[in-house]
């Protein structure tokens, strides 16, 4: 039996494609002046395989996780934090929470690796792997058994977000000292030209706000990591066991899940992304099932965007994680399809059309 | 009696400006890390004079008018689309048709200036100043009077929306020939190192679509334009009079009421954004009563958002106008004061705060 996430990835309708294409240009607007609006509306159709596209049912899946590297002062916020804003996004309080409610959406919170345990809650999927990642820095951040177990659990949120109908997937992410974690992997699976010590400079940002020498640990941590790890450069699924926190690793796997379902996902900022990056280098026939949401201002994510050739809707300077970023985004999509589905052509409004 | 255009501007409320700021940093969640929602959130707690900003109650209003330059050959469309989308925003199969009915926004239409007479409808505000403005590469684009009867039509429509209890105020335009009476207002009133030709073309791009050649008559309207009118150099009312739109005066004057009734304005594309210079050019204290929607794809737009210091929310590579960026960009004011007022505090959800 082949592992599941080997299995095809589904392609989006290429008539479908055309057809949403040829639509937009009949609607009374000058051709192309809706920018990405047009190109949003045209790949939801393509993907949802429907002259109507829409984004009615949004799954917000948050995966939370721990991550062994606090260790190396990598984080301004004590890792304590991670089980504290479990609760408040269960409770209602965190960005995500505020903004899931107002637009109606689905929202869970996934515990895929605390490292204290969590009191069970209605919007809460309390399924550790273990009590958060050992220190890359000094081993594998998880087992095999524990990659492929987190790895499972994002495509089981996928699979049963699917059951009940969604017509988007947005996950986010978080996990106190998961940036350091996520530049690790970004530095492991993207070949840049510059050396390392640049391509470190580049990929590892401050986070939630470390300061100058919080910033240095950061970036030694993932030089020594690379160092340590250097047989997984390239290799996604080692790049994740050796790395990776268990979020990032469910993420993957629900992203990776979310194409072969056919459901189109909105990818967060740059945690996000990377787990994105990791899935496109496991199936890039993942690529056309994603719409990346933010530039976020963590300063590694403008280098993951280029490698992933993404531009991104929005660029509101914000830089939480939680998935806040696509949740801003979110109404960009939903009006793109109003405009598609609601607009007059030229024909029905009696408008005339350029030049003719 | 002076008048109405010299009264005072409000001033926005420097202490809810402070508290809104130290709310924010309260807020679980990485200090600055909402970016510009913070900003946002922070900015209409001011301009409210409240701790809790909203924005629920949105008017939005299309002005159309007709212009005399399309004798130039400056447009892609015939000048019959003015009054062809008048009827097209009423019957709610225009693009802002859409995203205000989506987003439960008041909308109407208001015809400034449209060449041919329009029929009646409820949406439409039907009080033209004159059957389209005279071409202002022979003479002046409209007489004192008509001047001023767009501009207090502008006055009038804004308080009227105040009246009925709007807490924002959206402006979009409708008018063929209108990008090539934008650029040439932004020319005579943006003072740019460049020489005049180098000016002309920084500030004139393709409106609805223009060929090359279509491109070099408008240059060479503009050009036409700013030469004939020299005097009106550097002077708003004197510019809008003699290079104008009945759509572009009435928008800077429902923009300077809005600053006079404290009322916040989400300023559209590049037109408005010209309609915006003008006011703040007549009146500077307007500038904390703007928020900047978007950037425009309409080539002009980036030097005119300079000129404003001015760093808009969105940029989807948009270009069709009709207030259709400012209302992409609503969804980023409402979730801006959902945050603001929704998420819990360090304090309250028992969060640890960075390094504390």
């Amino acid at each position: 039996m082949t592992a599941w996430w080997t299995h095809a990835i589904q392609q989006p309708n290429a008539e479908q494609r055309e057809q949403a294409s040829a639509h937009q240009n009949q609607l009374t607007k000058p051709p192309g002046s809706l920018g990405q609006l047009e190109d949003i509306a045209i790949q939801l159709a393509a993907n949802q395989n429907t002259l109507n596209p829409k984004v009615d049912n949004v799954a917000i899946r948050v995966f939370a996780g721990d991550h062994g590297v606090v260790a190396e002062g990598v984080s301004a916020f004590p890792q304590a934090v991670t089980v504290e804003m479990i609760k408040n996004f269960c409770a209602g309080g965190a960005a995500i929470s505020v903004l899931a409610k107002e637009q109606g959406a689905d929202f869970k919170v996934v515990n895929v690796g605390a490292a204290s345990p969590v009191q069970d809650h209605p919007k809460l999927i309390n399924q550790p792997v273990a009590a958060g990642t050992k220190n890359f820095c000094q081993q594998a951040a998880m087992s095999q058994a524990q990659f492929e177990a987190a790895f499972e659990l994002g495509k089981s949120i996928a699979d049963q977000a699917h059951q009940e109908g969604m017509d988007l997937f947005i996950g986010g992410e978080m996990g106190i000292g998961n940036t350091t974690a996520a530049s690790a992997i970004a530095a492991s699976l993207i070949d840049l030209e510059s050396g390392m010590e640049q391509q470190i400079q580049d990929l590892v940002g401050r986070g939630t706000g470390v300061d100058d020498e919080g910033l240095k640990l950061k970036q030694q941590a993932v030089l020594n990591a690379l160092t340590l790890h250097k047989h997984a450069k390239g290799d996604a699924i080692e790049t994740l066991k050796t790395m990776g926190g268990f979020e990032i690793v469910a993420l993957a796997g629900a992203y990776l899940r979310c194409g072969q379902l056919g459901v189109t996902v909105l990818v967060d900022g740059f945690i996000c992304s990377v787990a994105a990056l990791a899935a496109l280098s496991i199936n890039e026939a993942l690529r056309p099932w994603l719409i990346f949401a933010h530039q976020s201002q963590e300063s590694g994510h403008c280098k993951v965007l280029q490698a992933l050739d993404a531009k991104p809707l929005l660029s509101l300077g914000m830089r939480l994680g939680e998935a806040s970023g696509a949740a801003m985004a979110l109404p960009v999509l939903k009006l793109a399809c109003s405009l598609h589905n609601s607009m007059a052509t030229f024909a029905s409004a009696g408008v005339s059309n350029s030049g003719e």
